[in-house]
């Protein structure tokens, strides 16, 4: 297969979620990282992307000058990845949709609903993938969950319980950390910290196994270290489109959990639980049965599962294998698109625009339940009412 | 030290509850079954009484003959447990406490929050001591988490995550037969179902763990199984006296949960978890440290967990034993009223009709709010406010 | 059932095993406590047995004189439990099975081989049972691997693994302590020390489960603290006369487990895995599917799995109802034996006077195969050779 | 940094090592793909490595024309991974070593202890690294252990229990497939199955961890399918130079284990352990405290740790990135030698030739003992007696 070429917006030297990209996109030698506009400093992102071997009139000073200067070219990049702060993803996924890249954006996709509808009608207009990286989907036995799902293996879905907690904010005397705080200041993080930072995960992650789309919700917001203003633990309750009822907590003042992001699926012939922490087993309750531990790898399992599964039954998969899987979704997506064939049913799975805007919805409804005690909340965003 | 006399009332042939019962009053020689009114068929509980070994005189045929048969002897019970079916305890509990008998009580202790209230004050004026039997409050660890949270190892307590999930009632199949019917049948079983018979429990325990009592609360009650007309699950957002912040999940239909009680303690210091399944390990993240597991029966602990702890470090303690300790806080609470004596504080925890009756609250509230979708409503009885 | 009565000689005040076999023959009201001689110190063991309840003429001051006391009484115990120091084991027993008494020992029941031959010879020829506390054996789902394998469900065992592992003993400094120091001193303990203490209690479970005796054996014995003559850790493979090989691993240095009493049973057609510190859950892995979580007390378990469970599902049961188990297969026995009828096949399986042998036979094949450098050994008592 | 040229032979198409080393390899972006003979058929090969990216004139047909071909390059590989079928190894790796390649030869090294001293020996002269792939010493939180052991955490190390137990080969009705068939057949396995196969990597890591070196063995090798010429079961007792104790078993017929790599490590002040399957966990008990859980990630570890641990904590991190720190480890060797200057030593912990003849003369010595019921045997290679 061509390699495709990638380019990454943001993800300079000493973030995070740089490497993470990198990583994720290189590993299956699907991509060629071939252009980046990687720091806020023009000259530092130049500087850094030579060094990460991007030929010196691909290592742009900014996104404007990288849109500009890859527009014009034949070899142009197949892909943008967009890392750059919450705040400018909007601008930067539109105009790269608009002129016609395909785009793989960080979540959060805007800061509102109404850009995020604004997204998803450009991406349509663009006939371009505009993917948003909700990235824990891309284990392979969360897709297994949600292929179990859709075969019907659970029957009717009737509940569904998700968590994602962790304590690495439960410091009071660390409260005031740049770091820390400005998760929890409304004026650069938006109306919600704890939920729109890691419980969104675990919604978009019961809608991707369910199948179906949160339609309203009621919040309990705290914040357990008073000097908050948003949020730093909240309890809620939702319903699904298709008649599931939801159950979310998210935290980050649970001290004993590290990264607990956490599934249960009930339905009416089985139930499921997977954990993030240990993601390489399933467990699955049939009724009337007992309890067995699916093991990723092991044959057997959903084509879904097959296609994200890497090394043998036993060897531990970890996050940054999922994180290559949303990539690979998107390879086939392109290569697919580029030949005018189908994609492959099983790779057809990436988070999309539309689920960045549900979430963008469901982030302002849980504000917005929160401060009216809880009062039932529709979660939908208006274009899809 | 002297044995007390032991008798009950219910928990006839065939029944679960009383052989439960009668192995932990049982336990630890504290007791002798001495009187019992077995059955409502005053003939089969004559007959089984007798056969339990009880004296032919004092294996009595109902409740109210019993009464009148341990009244005027010398060597009366000391203690009456009161296993009968939930709409008798109230009249069953009073009639015992005015005639100055202690009384351990099954839960509920009542069917409203009126006969609650009742009850408070007749074992007040009484001055006898109304037990109720949240049972899993006698694990050894549940104790040391309470001594652990009273002596300020985890600072202000922040929020309490309850869970009681089973998947026991999910089976549609099943839910016309009458032994698992009649607990969503409101004309049987009252306001609630899964909270009243399980999620109670959990409440309780945070109660009991944090030594603070709730207020007010926002219930989410759902039918999963829609032919019930109470509820299958329930989640249940509180808050309490002392500010904590609280969490409670309880299901009937979490296919892949067995008796799924935990509970998550999480403060300004430290984090604690504990599992009725694995009832001999407590996780504990002190703020700012490693996960650590606290082993029953290790050295160290608490005076509470070493009174509750029977045999060495590393051997599973169960649930009987659990039970056994309630037992064993009543006798010595008995010993020490006929010595005029103080109470041993580190066993001066049975749960009391103080318990039983802000339970009964609960339960209505939890009805209530879910009936008005999830508003919040006062959890207190009249008494307590 | 007619009550029977019970006694014990040793399990004086403070001792750790003496409650332990009062909860445990107390704890379903089958044997009534009727005589004792406590204490090597005869006051107070009349003292103590009197405050236990005893009456004053069988509280006795020795276990000559119990047994001169009973013998001649209309009323004398049934069942006479043996919890001295072990080198009085075989002395006591033996008195006692030859005046007609049905025997509980502790172990070991023997200090040598040829006292073990002795004592399986008396009991015979008394007719009496000589039943030896190997208590773990007593576990529903340890029985429920037992009649897994008797009924098939493996095929053929090829290997058993087992384990008892703790780190107690890890303590260099401690190691003079002589509540330590005696188990691994010849003159008080005997040829071994961490083998004869909890290893035994594994291989006795290997055979237990399996229904196959140990034939030979190679032993790795060593002293990981240096001023120990007896071993602290042990590794012994052997051979069972049905074709399984075993391997069994047993160390009291070994920091971080508690009770690691571990049994795993490798078959043609499955495997399980079990550990006392867990004992609820049962791991079974059918050849060609998938891990399962057998539960205790879950529905369709073996007859012998269902007789040894006292709680429902999911409520976890623990050490001190296995140790009932035993006492309760006790009870049937001798009842049965009075009534002259067959015993109920799923309670006649305490360990016996055979299988006491037998680990005699066994703790020296240790220490003898450990000095050799691990040379094959006959693990068999020469009266079954 | 510069990005090294790397050269693969063997891993052609279909094969599972091929892409767990290129991905191992292309993970950091530290080598180019750049050169390959990747099938025994020169034009499948070829064409494979074409498809793969590389210039057709360095897709090579085999081994010989890779080694003519590179040699005279400027831009010859910097490293050459070998590997082939388990026969070659020696020939390939010897020739490459030879001709100045750095090399990373798959385990086992060779098929003799010979072969594996003239490696070492061939290493030494070029001047040349030749590393081997014990692939699970690169996960971080091994690396750890070794960085604890190693700056005295334990204390003196008392003994190592070690462990690698599957159940894929328990399947008598699959024993005749070719594909599990050959490796118990010593024509095409050499003297051991499945202590050559598995247990060795459980012994080479008892060896990294603790820093010391096997120098004798007792071994009870077992074939549980009888039709199997070599072991398909192993327990190894062994002494290593620095006074600990082994203790090691592996099974290829474990049905409920998947890929049981299992090591504990008990010292004079604490005791670890660490499972493959759940690798970003390790268990620490300190003398006298509490057992602690280390998670991969947290702040606060040894440099060995840091280095090697790629995402935040609480996301899992498998087996492929354990792979791709083996290859981080031999960039940094490469690029230092190059530069001449010293290695970070937190780096310089690839397994080298030294490691894979010390493994070639256990496997021969645990065949020796066990065809000699377990005797004692030098397990050391004549060359480092």
């Amino acid at each position: 297969m061509t390699k495709l070429n990638w380019g990454m917006i943001g993800g300079g030297e000493g973030s995070q979620i740089g490497p993470a990209h990198r990583l994720g996109a290189g590993l299956d030698g699907a991509f060629t990282f071939a252009a980046g506009a990687l720091d806020h400093r023009a000259d530092a992102g130049r500087d850094y992307g030579q060094r990460l071997g991007l030929a010196a009139d691909r290592a742009y000073g900014d996104w404007r000058e990288m849109l500009e200067g890859e527009k014009g070219r034949e070899d142009r990049v197949d892909l943008v990845t967009v890392a750059t702060p919450n705040s400018t993803h909007f601008e930067i996924t539109k105009a790269f949709l608009e002129a016609g890249f395909h785009v793989l954006c960080e979540k959060p996709m805007t800061m509102t609903v109404e850009e995020g509808e604004d997204i998803v009608r450009t991406a349509a207009k663009a006939g371009r993938i505009c993917a948003v990286n909700y990235g824990y989907t891309g284990y392979s036995l969360v897709r297994h969950m949600r292929a179990m799902v859709a075969r019907g293996d659970l029957g009717k879905v009737r509940l569904v319980k998700a968590e994602f907690a962790h304590g690495h904010h439960a410091d009071a005397a660390n409260a005031d950390n740049p770091r820390v705080r400005w998760r929890y200041d409304p004026a650069q993080a938006g109306v919600s910290a704890q939920f729109a930072d890691c419980g969104i995960h675990a919604m978009h992650m019961a809608s991707f196994v369910t199948g179906q789309e949160v339609t309203e919700l009621s919040a309990d917001t705290v914040s357990c270290i008073e000097s908050r203003e948003l949020e730093d633990d909240a309890m809620v309750n939702f319903r699904m489109d298709g008649g599931t009822v939801g159950r979310l907590w998210t935290s980050s003042i649970a001290l004993g959990r590290q990264h607990g992001l956490t599934l249960q699926v009930f339905g009416e012939n089985g139930g499921l639980r997977w954990s993030q922490e240990q993601p390489n087993q399933l467990y699955w309750m049939p009724l009337n049965g007992r309890l067995q531990v699916i093991e990723r790898g092991e044959g057997g399992l959903s084509p879904e599962a097959d296609r994200t599964s890497r090394v043998t039954v036993g060897h531990a998969e970890g996050m940054p294998l999922a994180f290559a899987n949303i990539y690979a979704d998107l390879a086939e997506a392109i290569h697919a698109a580029k030949a005018g064939r189908p994609i492959d049913p099983a790779a057809d799975l990436y988070p999309r625009a539309e689920d960045g805007l549900r979430s963008m919805a469901a982030v302002f409804a849980v504000a917005q339940s929160g401060k009216a005690r809880g009062a039932w909340t529709d979660a939908r965003p208006p274009m899809f009412r």
